[in-house]
């Protein structure tokens, strides 16, 4: 009963097998080599657009190379003050735009508030030539709490940053969940939303390891291949990451593998917002579930050994929703999670 | 009727005096000569304890230095998101430190709210080992709204930091405005309250140029000489800095100017209060005042030739005291702002 | 016949078996897993004492992470000019460090010369104050040009740089192939020879992509975990690293493998130093072959397909030995390299 | 006595007066003000042509917002082993940039070599794709061993540079001083002869402390404004700044001053060189002497009160030069420096 994050699961069969298949023989390094050219028409051919793609070992590479190709050192990010980007990468995008300003948004879920957004903007462009300039904004899907925003939602904040002068960034740690979610395609999800590039994430979907930064906007980006190898990002036998890609987009096994966990994912909140003892603290959109336990049922749900991650309840909103004696918790389904272990803590349940 | 800042003024007498003093001659270049170390000494002794001082042309150059002397490049700055250290030095202590995250904190006139940094730390704690380090705490006295923290206030903002394992800055870029207008000592609002280090300034408040970054905390801090230099900081005749704040901690010169500042600030906010047509945002307690002003009373100053600066309103508590037909203006008074100006500018002020 | 590089080959079937047997189940992500644990008692057994492991996707992730642990932005790394931390690597090292002065040291074959070494610190000390502070000595075993130091040759640099105070790194990206050739322990080439820490390479030896950074001084590197996780090296499935590495160090595969390449470099280099047309630039001493052609000779190589690089020859000492008619080429045996395709060049040789 | 540098001696008495004229009254801050306005038109009209400028309090800022304007972070910065930006500015260079690399050239008496410059390029050339991209050329008008480079020099130089697409920069920390030795116009020296932007320094020249960025491609550079800010460089009372320049540029006191600092430098120089037991190093040219005394010779001028450095003597060049029992010393002549001493001085020497 594993549900700390998608990370701690492995990694699906066909990926393996595509590593195995590449395994002998010699080929271009450093992403001189045939299956790289290979992924990177692959990905123009889902996103229905000429794609450049930067291949990276994780998810914090890709969105650090974002930020530091659209924002200069003396430029601000915006972004949800609980994202990825924000919260849990150790200022990697500080570090790669060169002491960029992170300048965080609110909103409910994980969700940037376009109001809010706006009173940001409009603050930071008061104080032109004080101020560090606006350059990017980032918005996460699905977020960090789960949520999944509408086309509607994603073309409304882009914009705002669009109108601006703002370049747009999506981190897609989840964009598999995201898009099996939305029942879009990767294209109206992307730019036709009016985003600029993608970190493409596929680890967490069942992938070993292995990440793209995509861009979308069709202009080039010629820094990005001295800082991609700067920042010791550039593997020299990337023909394993882009085996892992091709794997990963053929025969549907991402958006297969993605549904199968957000539907893993449905079941268990649904499950648990049945206990007369917990209560789910979003809706259940992609692959995770917060939900707000009682003590008790977090005691049994531990005591049984199941794993999973209290969260922090301090936020302004969500300060108001947890009350004494009751605990915030994350639960993550991987494409690798088994449904036993889903029935198995449900059966855990306090009526 | 020139209100626009402290920093449009020129230099008062003594200053200038004094650099005509050590205008001809040699001694050592970099801050080895005679003067600096004089300067030194005397710090120590107004200060109350043993100061190691590094001399700045400008009071960003020792916010950044501050910043880099305490937070490692993967580390967290604490301060009021409307500090100048946040939002007016086009991300210096971001550049300087090599990529630290600022995190803005709130509360009412520019002081950092107890309650919400405690929040905000409870916040980074629980995510220790993914988010920047928390390691600088910095606040502003006088706050970049003339509000002055009481030593209380200093040392329960202090007290919370330290007891997270942080240091702690005072910007004080209007240091002899708040410590004339608390009428302590400045080891009491500094070191005594909690206070590591301080940037000194002196250039709003008369002098021509020179500010200083001022260690208390008796440690050393090898690297700020490296940090200094490699940020063309260090001025080849630095004699001519430490003459200028010789000539300014001489006479009690620099808080009889300050004194001065803040008196004539604190008759121009009870003029202006008098006016039906103008309320004051925050008390005057330094040299500087936020008004709300008719857009009338507005139009009539402006008309006359007085230059002040329109201040951004959209911050959560001031969007509420400003309404529609009304601008919130700063106006600041510097010591070599003629008394004249403030009655001039009081007889426009609508009954 | 590809002698491009060693990171053109594929990956050894031990080590793609590993993978497979960690395929499923959960375990801890970002390393906090069972095999990562393994693995860093492991490396503290084949070195011989405690040792500190970071592991990380790139060879010059390893080696920038080694340069900001020791280096700081101020600070100087001394290195050969042609090294890979110089040369190669797109300024990693001066990213990682926040802005460190990387001084090249000559040396032929690559090899450090330790009366350059000596006035090159004796210059940086002689401005002490004003020049980027000595902190680091990096050299690389085995060489850019396939030299192997003699123990005696790294104690050597490594007391003139422990004598001013500078740590020591070893590049160790083919560190298994210097160990097969000088046939001592891994503790006798590192720490016992003066080495603080060494990036180990693994991919260019049969490995998928795996390194680590090792440090062997028994001091705490507190800001590594930081730093590593904002460089975006932190790999989420770390276990797939440690599964690689596990099975490279298990039944002396990593020295066989290491020991088959050296072998076959040797055939190599003693076939074409055979040909008339053909003299070797330096002795081959690991898996690298350094061979200057004749133009014909080249020529009937790349026309029978052949893969390998012209070397640049305009280094000081290099200019002297390639005259009109001829070029440098550098040649790679992997131990994925077949043995026939050896024979096949060879076969073509002028007698 | 005091030849230790131009920068120990005091301000000019024009300059003075210039910051007295303007002591009074309120005009812009940052550079909004008046004197600025006119600074830069007479910049301007100097040189020729439109130039921006970017005040600054210290010459290594100029040099490092030069660096920062036309290299990026993966970039290269090729310049003399020996020059002030190498060697003197403990990094600045490598801070500004976000990390460049500083690529040292050699030649003899601080002339960079167009032949060491091309083998160099064509090395940097012939790794692109891993090493930092070639960005930017630096060369030092007069250099650090007080050599001027010819107008033919200068153009071969930035002739090499441009055809290989880099940006030119001339540090001239001692401009006036190599112009009124060289007799040519500003423009000739700078713009004509191929150089971009210039360091215009003013403070080793009888000014208090004001150097200015120049930039003389007609290109915008936006990000200079940013850069300057974050850097603690922009100075808030700004017309202290513009005051000194104005007068310094006024009625040719700039090249009066430097003229006679040259021909105080020439007696001198001339004087050493009759001595037995002195010799020159290089010829004097602006207003540095580099001289080899014999042990005798220095103890008798130290032993009489005269200031100098020991300049290093390692250099593969100086070392066949300074025998033992002599030393290499640099004597340096300011506008401010009293003839007098100088013959005090020569009064020693040992016929």
């Amino acid at each position: 009963m594993n549900f700390a994050s998608d990370n701690v699961w492995g990694v699906a069969a066909p990926i393996m097998a595509a590593l195995e298949a590449t395994r002998l023989g010699a080929d271009g390094a450093y992403g001189g080599d045939d299956l790289t050219s290979q992924l990177e028409a692959r990905f123009s051919a889902v996103f229905e657009r000429d794609v450049s793609m930067y291949l990276v070992p994780t998810g914090t590479a890709a969105n650090a190379l974002a930020a530091a190709a659209y924002c200069p050192p003396y430029g601000t990010v915006f972004c949800h003050g609980e994202s990825h980007i924000y919260s849990d990468e150790w200022g990697a995008a500080e570090f790669y735009t060169g002491g960029a300003k992170l300048e965080s948004l609110a909103g409910d879920g994980g969700l940037v508030d376009p109001g809010r957004f706006e009173e940001v903007l409009d603050y930071f462009q008061s104080g032109a030539g004080h101020r560090s300039t606006p350059a990017l904004f980032s918005l996460t899907q699905a977020t960090e709490f789960g949520q999944v925003y509408s086309l509607d939602q994603i073309s409304t904040l882009t914009g705002l940053a669009k109108s601006s002068g703002l370049a747009t960034h999506m981190d897609g740690a989840r964009f598999a969940n995201a898009l099996a979610s939305a029942g879009c395609s990767p294209a109206e999800m992307t730019w036709k939303a009016g985003i600029d590039c993608l970190s493409f994430g596929a680890t967490k979907n069942g992938v070993m390891g292995a990440e793209a930064l995509l861009i979308l906007d069709g202009k080039a980006h010629d820094d990005l291949e001295a800082r991609r190898m700067r920042g010791g990002l550039l593997m020299s036998k990337s023909r394993f990451l882009s085996a892992q890609l091709l794997a990963y987009l053929a025969d549907n096994l991402w958006l297969d593998m993605a549904g199968k966990a957000n539907e893993c994912a449905r079941v268990l909140g649904a499950g648990l917002a049945q206990s007369s003892q917990t209560r789910l603290a979003w809706p259940v959109a992609a692959n995770e579930i917060f939900a707000i336990l009682s003590d008790e049922q977090d005691r049994i749900f531990k005591g049984a050994g199941a794993i999973y991650h209290p969260w922090h309840a301090s936020g302004p909103d969500r300060a108001s929703i947890v009350k004494d004696g009751e605990i915030l918790v994350r639960m993550v389904v991987s494409p690798e999670t088994p449904m036993e272990s889903i029935h198995e803590l449900l059966a855990l349940t306090i009526k």
